[in-house]
């Protein structure tokens, strides 16, 4: 099926060049050596731009080392991994609840998943291996922006909350102090609309790491709503023009490949 | 165990006046109705300024009737309520793992745990039924301000992503926007002095809901620092001395009882 929709964005792409800048390739996750086959199919002779890989894959974490190796494989290619977080209604937020009520697993489940992902990312310690490995989060960044202060000096302290005989689950090969490798990730713009969010974003992640995207269509007018709120939150940042210009093209531009 | 908590902390006030401004009542939660007498009983005859409700006891969600009562009472007699995120690193974020790895469960669980608890106060009508009554969020209202388009936009279109037979799971008697209701908390500034976390709260709260605290002594140096760096980013903030003044001390004022 990965194949099939890989070959099919391919093929659009070639028909329509005026419509599309590229894609992004789907990969099977579910069985991590086919995803990296695919991974190397698409981006070398699909001439995909990237891949897109789920913040978990059948209950698997990111840092699964099968699942790190298609992050190494992008990393060695210089193509970047576009981060999406994937989490269900059926996931309750409460013991003793079926499932997640008020769609609070979207509104806030989705934006945490992408941070819980991030976090398995940076204490895995794939920036030290990989300081150019290009990952572009989703929904600015999730919270992550947000909690800013809690990875700084708050997990500086890491080792000091363990339950006693847990010390492995604080173990790490991280090298560089957390808050540094945090703010190594890209993150887009995709916010419905807040300003706000996305300057969070901007100062976390500093100007040069903000690429613009909207989630289009997933709004309550199908598309038009997402990308008129998502530039008219740009729009009003204190920004030179050169510098919205960075997050609405310029950035991209130096991701993705020049000659797809 | 609260009664001698709660009745030593009234001592402590009353003896050292020019230290203590007034204590905040400890419940036991996990008997709602021993909670809601404690409430009373802190309030009246101690005259705690408020009291402190976790974001969930013994796996309960703050909106099931009986924490709630907790809360009604408090709008009744217009004292605060803070609110406090409860997570261990008990609760594994992925499946086939038994503890949350590398502090994750604190420095994002906790922020995600406020986030939920708020989500469910708001779509259980509370703020319909005592627009006045006031709860005040940690950690500048956890990961809320940060997710602003999601509870806006998003949430308007809650009921369109339900699985089929679980609609029961959305229905709510809320009957203000969602957004509107999560904007009625207040969150305090302790974010271990990120000037962007408070800057994204301000946002979204509003600069007459953003009350001064700082998380003291839960930083590296025991204390100073979250002090130290707290005031430092508030006074880094473009604000009128006068609204610096009121997240200092002015909203707390206005907050807490006059003579305690």
């Amino acid at each position: 099926l990965a194949r099939i929709a890989n070959d099919t964005m391919a093929n659009l792409v070639e028909l329509h060049p005026d419509r599309f800048a590229g894609f992004v390739a789907a990969l099977p996750l579910n069985n991590p050596q086919a995803a990296l086959q695919e991974a190397d199919r698409a981006v070398d002779q699909l001439h995909a731009a990237g891949i897109q890989v789920y913040t978990s894959s059948n209950g698997r974490p990111v840092d699964n080392p099968n699942i790190l190796a298609v992050f190494e494989l992008m990393a060695s290619k210089n193509r970047p991994v576009w981060l999406h977080p994937i989490r269900a209604m059926t996931s309750p937020d409460y013991p003793n609840e079926s499932v997640s009520k008020y769609d609070l697993w979207w509104a806030l489940g989705w934006p945490y998943e992408s941070a819980l992902s991030m976090g398995r990312l940076v204490f895995s310690g794939i920036f030290d291996r990989y300081p150019d490995l290009k990952i572009i989060t989703h929904h600015v960044g999730g919270i992550i922006p947000m909690v800013e202060g809690r990875l700084d000096t708050g997990l500086e302290m890491l080792g000091t909350r363990v339950i006693p005989g847990q010390e492995h689950a604080v173990q790490t090969p991280l090298r560089a102090r957390p808050i540094d490798a945090f703010r190594k990730f890209y993150a887009d713009t995709a916010s419905f609309g807040s300003r706000a969010s996305i300057e969070c974003g901007r100062s976390f992640f500093g100007l040069n790491r903000i690429v613009f995207a909207t989630d289009m269509p997933f709004d309550p007018e199908q598309g038009p709503g997402s990308i008129r709120e998502t530039l008219r939150a740009i729009g009003e940042m204190d920004l030179a023009q050169e510098e919205r210009h960075r997050i609405l093209a310029g950035t991209a531009r130096t991701l993705l490949p020049s000659n797809p």
